[in-house]
């Protein structure tokens, strides 16, 4: 099990008329700390091969359960942890607190290994050795 | 068990580069589609009462299960369940279909009613009965 | 010079913690409604020709002044004016009433014609005799 | 005239189908610009007083020229530059630089000093000594 720590602050424009950040902003932080993940690890969630072939992990399934709200410039620090890669798919959790250690927000996400066949089918795939083992450093 | 259907058709601006709408919007139609059903209970997502209280339903736990993608200009069909009415919570159901009848996506939220106490906390409440009354009805 | 109209109604995700619209969306909004227009024409904002060239309209200037807020549930009448199509571009204006007829902004965008270049490059040209009728038609 | 300079990350959430940042997050970009721009002088776009009384600077305007492209993963430089501090509203100026320091965007903000009374009326003021002194400080 991998885990990555980064943050976000959150913006006026993520916030809604209840004063606090919407709900689906939470789903939007969850990928950006994943995209983070991903890039330290040399990868992304989506990128073109040095054939043109446009690979990334769409998700499959996303969750999160709200335990306090999360404010306007609230500085929130996401916890990410590759709980599982499997022979497609990979699944993350994503623990988000405040600058007060409040616990706010956990958060599942499943993405799928998958190769775009343009214009725009989607094919999912084993993911690559060279890719899981970067996923697994 | 209420059920109530809507539509809403996906905006370029709902996309992401991977040419399909961004997983995060899935959520964002979910509300707009439990807004709609409570509107035509005569209610809302967050209201103030005659008294100048805040009222609303913020969300306790979101998911969704994406089986294919949404694409712009899609118009999608929003079957909203109202599977449960607690005593101060309830939880709804989403199932999204595209104009070709294809199964998209599987939704979940539950919303617990809450009054503001200004100028920033909440506070769950038990669902008064008039309101439980409109929501069954 | 082409006038079009159509509605949307303001969603929960679309305000801010002031409690009314955020700026951001009647941007998206224009777009929305500018996409809707082009639909009465038989053209999009992006789409692929059967040669699988990525044809559409990006934005190269877009302005907003806003007068009244947009508040949540309010539908909104977005006023379409086409009002000018030059050689690779075109000029639209959107004036935004709510359901009390108040005016609330008065938007502008131009749009260019472009070609993408896989991956990603962009590039402009003269709008063709065949969208330009359908476009002033 | 005062300049403030920081960066902001283009996610994937913030793309559109074209391959490129969706042209509204431009204005969100600038939004978190005024925003950073403004803790820095010990403001913020929107606030309560000691009494309750909430306080900010919706926006009146705003406009934004594109020349070039913000692509997933991009780190956008973003200078602000309060241009004018009127009587009740300020002006800024934004431009938009890449990793690779190409000029992406030019972008206008007009906000006006306004106290909200509750529920939800806004009304302009004069902007206050002590905040004019920090503004411009």
């Amino acid at each position: 099990m991998t885990t990555f720590t980064t943050t976000r602050r959150v913006e006026f424009g993520d916030t809604d008329m209840a004063g606090i950040m919407h709900f689906s902003n939470f789903f939007r932080f969850m990928e950006s700390a994943e995209t983070e993940f991903l890039r330290t690890r040399g990868l992304s969630v989506s990128w073109y091969t040095a054939d043109g072939v446009k690979l990334g992990f769409p998700r499959v399934s996303a969750a999160c359960d709200f335990q306090k709200p999360a404010r306007f410039e609230d500085v929130l620090t996401i916890s990410v942890t590759l709980e599982k890669v499997g022979e497609k798919s990979m699944s993350y959790r994503f623990e988000f607190t405040n600058q007060r250690d409040e616990a706010l927000a956990v958060g599942r996400i499943t993405a799928v290994f998958c190769r775009t066949i343009p214009p725009n089918q989607i094919e999912s795939l084993a993911i690559p050795a060279d890719i899981r083992a970067k996923l697994e450093s």
